[in-house]
């Protein structure tokens, strides 16, 4: 019973129906009708003018946008727990020629406008210390926290202020706003993001994500830069249909709110093992080795997360039974 | 009816069905059951120990093969109207860090000894000129013209007596191997080629193209490139199903043999117009700008190549009736 | 008797006396006195604002220019012969992150409207396609031949239309002034050149060259990139007080027609066998393999410019005996 | 009366004389019979066969350094007060190519081998996670801590086992090896250095900082690096010429002697308020914004170091007058 990663979750029939179909559309790279609707579509989700992306790993998204906003002369603040910073081979010194990650720490890879300030007020402003150009925050966060939108709009204010652009990378951005309800312009553009890496691989995606820039002037550039990596595939319809498919009928949220919806079921049966309130599907649970051994022999996968402590991701497909079966071995420690 | 280009071409149902079967599989990254099995699966079609990397792009498996045969410092030789001088918007000099492409020129993008020769000999040995570590062939070129295992060979020999490394740009090299029927091994590291980018997008795929390591010892640094560049997809499966599907039974080989006879079939049609002989699947025509016209007139789908020709290409679901109509269209002209 | 090469040329007196006066001024960096005169010395020289900084070489004045003038992505024209593609190990790639150098052609290594709008002509307009960003000229060209004002303005006015920004490698701009007898201003930032490489090494400095910004704001990003690049000297004083000296009462003038006078005398010797018309101080002779050596048994130091072609380089200390004995033997061969 | 920085202290008169003395000698680049004997001196230095090379800057030295040490997609070990990291404006990522810096801390400034064994053994070892190539270490370190043999030698034989390359950055070498008395051999290569940036300009120099290498072989390497970094100066008998002066009868080591003598003089003056034991020529002193701003008053020239603290750096010329008066206004606060 899989509960280590929604990577490892399947792709949604829908999904899988959707690459079969875009095969009747011939066009290549990103001239298609499907790649064509992107702009549209996500405008329509958002509210507002925006252009969209299709790329296809999320490291490809964070890297990109913080090339486009991150000069290779300056810095990118972000948590010190973030996975730009921890698990994306140091890609964000490649894609942007070497820029900074300034750290900052918090509470469960939360970026709080008193960490930016104090990170940012320890930086001489001369030629010899590397200045800030952006911040980046993740969304559901790396252990699994909700920004707000007011939360994030109080960041994107303090980025305004401090001549920062403001990058979300949303590899779980669906979990979050499937937890909070709130929308999708309001924890993004409206809170002052200026480019939002947009995951849907590990909701029921292909491997398919998308970029999605709120400020359209950067377009050009990125699509430049996507070609320029190697991530302009030559049959864009089939990530186009990825996407589209699972913004039909918010099928991105249904999914979401699944994954989470199992989350909470766990952690009900496990309350006082919880390391971080679970706002999103992700779990990281105080387990003895030997506890955790007693649920691998029952079966259940997940990663093992340093000495007494352990990570369970739930994703869209999580079977109900086997979210009891755990919930009922967690209680049963 | 479609000629411009065979990344348009459909995807293989044995390919669709694989992926739909890869979904079973459910380890994230590159550490599930299909991924493992590459380097086998290659190292039996090359008759030699390979390692075997699937990337989502042509451009990707050049960009990563040249990145470690050439370091930042140095330069690639390669044909001035490589694809990765012309059409890759200058990912090389990205993903070595600003290595020097160092052009030759030569008929049908061909390279000869004696252009590589003539351009090593022109350099200085200073300091103060770039020097050259690798040499980067296109097979077929992008010219549709195919290299022998001997004119290969000829090249490996004086790469090594030059100390270049030797890439293979294969994005159509299936279609090289279905005109000359030489084994997969003797055109490549029996003939001195270190690493082959090995298309699969156009002849069937979806969006895997595989890279082959022949020095097997730089694997683990492609390993790490591939993920610092956003390359390694979360659901890897659904990659290397569509490798393998295509590799099985010599589905690869066959696909592309329908596309070169399709090839054939049109220069038949009309051999008084062909730039270069054709030898993959691709033509290069003479057609004045009003025969284009009429071409286009009567449904045909191709490439402007500039004033008085045309480009066809033919993808392995070339249906019989298309190129019947398009001969008889071409030799109506 | 030297004729190989004006950096083998001596230190201006007057140069060595400010250096060692300069050690009086005692605050590191560029905070000194003396660094923060060049902006004002400079301005004035051109009769409009501009932001100087010292370096230490061309190369790092032309990177560095390039860097701030095209991005990574994007590409620099510049003649095939251009030292920035020829003679600086690749610095272009390295400082501006892997740009393309596009190459043009044209006799003495001159670049014309016409050549670069046959260059841009030819690049499609797409993300596959390097699309310029930049053109570079150099002035005194590779060859010795020097743009007049219109010429410049002719490409300052294709390079705004075409929205290319302009550099100017003038690592032999004195030269080219002193031969031209136009203003410093008519030649550059009235001819739409945004940003100048002004030498003083060749011409009586030590080791500090002039990077001077016509768009001065981008002084601030290439305050940084100096410093990153490890190009800012901790005792600047020492940099600045060689450029000021050469500034002072146009002793950088003096030294440059002092060299153009030499080379003159010399062309006069041999006028059937100059390869291009001398217009500073470099000449390109036509000598066969016997004749040089012949050159070379009586003392005169000299490059090997490929098979019957030698180059000759003067000095602003070239001493009027030396250049007569080589008159002669040149007439005499 | 100046304490703020050693890079503000004057040149030495005999590097003065050395430079006059070297424009006799007048070939270009590094062809010169000055910078041709900085292996030799350098090897005899050191007791063993090295390569040594001219640079203008500290920056340049370490970037250069680290960039053959360290590939652009692994890390490099170094102190989170390591210059490097604190002071280059991001050199190592430029040079690099966007290697990271992966940060230890300790007390001083000063790296221990527990301290790197606990930051390697958090990496996990895949390719999501930046692996380690190298560690750089500074001595004197920031807070002008020396490392004794034996403590680079520990250091040397943990990053041996760990696979690790090891630089030091001796900007203030020189005042290090003064403090211990031991041989430039057992502080480095015998330790397992395999590069050191040796410092000149704080110590005498005008402009003019060594690279060691004492493995040989990455010299063609770091030959090639210098010009494309735009730092192979067309003069360079001119900094050869000042190093080979302050080599000249233990030039270097007299003056850091000096400059220590001067920082210890001090440290008696106020042994109640030293942040760190003073080692080299650092002071960091606890003291109040009033007891501050009554030395200024009195005409000292210091670094404010945050709050509550300054830093006082002596030099090669202090006069032995503004120590005793500095003494005296210490003692007296």
């Amino acid at each position: 019973m899989r509960f280590f990663s929604d990577n490892a979750a399947k792709v949604h029939p829908k999904v899988m129906e959707a690459i079969a179909a875009a095969d009747r559309v011939d066009t290549a790279y990103d001239g298609d009708a499907l790649s064509r609707q992107l702009d549209g579509a996500f405008s329509e989700l958002f509210g507002t003018e925006v252009r969209a992306f299709w790329v296809t790993t999320g490291t490809a998204a964070n890297g990109r946008a913080l090339a486009a906003l991150c000069p290779p002369y300056r810095g990118i603040l972000c948590h010190k727990d973030a996975h730009i910073e921890v698990d994306e081979a140091g890609a964000p010194g490649f894609f942007t020629g070497g820029a900074k990650l300034i750290l900052v720490d918090g509470p469960g890879a939360k970026v709080t406008p008193d960490a930016v300030n104090q990170a940012c007020d320890a930086i001489r402003n001369d030629v010899h210390q590397v200045q800030p150009a952006a911040l980046s925050v993740t969304n559901a966060t790396e252990y699994g926290l909700v920004y707000r939108a007011a939360e994030v709009a109080a960041l994107g204010a303090l980025a305004k202020q401090r001549g920062l652009a403001l990058h979300m990378d949303g590899a779980r951005f669906a979990n979050a706003l499937a937890t909070t309800g709130e929308s999708p312009a309001d924890v993004t553009w409206r809170a002052g993001v200026d480019a939002l890496s947009f995951g849907f691989v590990k909701n029921g995606g292909l491997n398919a994500e998308a970029l999605i820039l709120f400020r359209t002037e950067l377009a050009d550039e990125i699509a430049v830069r996507r070609k320029r990596a190697g991530h302009l595939a030559s049959k864009g319809r089939m990530l186009a249909a990825q996407i589209l498919a699972l913004l039909e009928d918010g099928l991105w949220l249904e999914n979401a709110q699944a994954a989470n919806a199992a989350a909470q079921a766990l952690a009900k049966a496990a309350p006082g093992r919880l390391v971080y309130p679970v706002e999103a599907n992700e779990l990281f649970l105080k387990v003895s080795p030997d506890e955790a051994a007693a649920l691998t022999a029952q079966g259940f996968d997940f990663y093992d997360w340093g000495p007494g402590e352990i990570r369970l991701v739930t994703s869209w497909d999580q079977r109900g039974e086997d979210v009891e079966r755990l919930s009922a071995a967690l209680a049963a420690l």
